[in-house]
């Protein structure tokens, strides 16, 4: 299993939670205007650490990575939040660039 | 293969590409900072369509998906403009939620 | 008179204006969604050209001034917009900190 | 006084000021990342509140205001904070549009 699907196992998981003991279920409770704001917030953050980025540098690189991390993370705490399949978002880029075919293939075959 | 590495090949391959040609090849040319910009309007769409977004409105959901998608896709130029693998934001993801563990077992078994 | 209360009747002025002469009025005509898209790219504009500042180059400064007024102006045109007035921004800002009196006193032995 | 020109003596006063009893000074002691990404939280805050705003509604009309306050507050701090005068920014709009000529002419009669 990929990432993704277990990321999104997780976030649905998490929505029946207590908001108390899970930073998810917090984020669930205070609805999709906060769940944007940490979109917001954290498309800012790659932005900095994009610039801060020095080549060779491996924790700039941890940083960096940590941000984009993170902002993947909110989309995807976002779409679920809204009843949306995060798996959608690989669909969509897999068929904007032809690819994924392999793969297709190969679930076909199970 | 997964999307991200096969995504992650076809941005590394427009590296050399012909600016003229491929939209991706002309973002590496005009730098950091306009792949930065793109992001940042990435973001502001996906909050702007999550806000429009109507539940069982099936286009709604296909543009707040294709946002998300330009979003995490510009995050990925960004990346390999800065020669960081892609794959790492999946591998912080799966570290941090205690996930892919069978997948990275499984390779360990190749 | 000053610059946002200036600037303001210009932007009223556009409301009617052909969007085919205008910059301003082709935003008007193409709606919220496109302003606020404005809105977040000149605040990304702001962050970059923050953090490319450098102490003492006057063409810095020009650019990151310059991305401000770009990101103030888009707010005042979205304000504008929405049929409310710019001006209310300052009263805000002068009731949070207090400031403003003289001026309103000013105006009230006109 | 205008308010840019008195907020900024405000902003100014501020730098000496104790990080623990003023916001700014906190600001001010973070450094730029952290104003900056104050600026970007405010963007995407003026954007969700200007998608919620419903016409006469007066409470949407104030909330959307108070965001654009912060954003604009938040650019000022960080002008100050980088040593660039806020009134720049009025400047460069009173430049581009042609307008603050009465003043001007005001100022050098004194």
């Amino acid at each position: 299993m990929d990432v993704i699907t277990e990321l999104t196992r997780v976030l649905v998981e998490r929505r029946g939670a207590d908001p108390e003991k899970s930073y998810v279920s917090a984020l669930y409770a205070k609805g999709l205007n906060k769940i944007l704001e940490k979109v917001g917030e954290e498309a800012t953050e790659v932005i900095i650490a994009a610039k801060d980025y020095r080549k060779d540098h491996r924790d700039d690189q941890t940083a960096l990575v940590g941000e984009v991390a993170d902002l993947w993370f909110h989309s995807m705490v976002m779409l679920t939040h809204l009843n949306i399949e995060p798996k959608e978002v690989l669909d969509t880029l897999a068929a904007r660039f032809g690819i994924g075919g392999l793969e297709e293939k190969a679930n076909r075959t199970k």
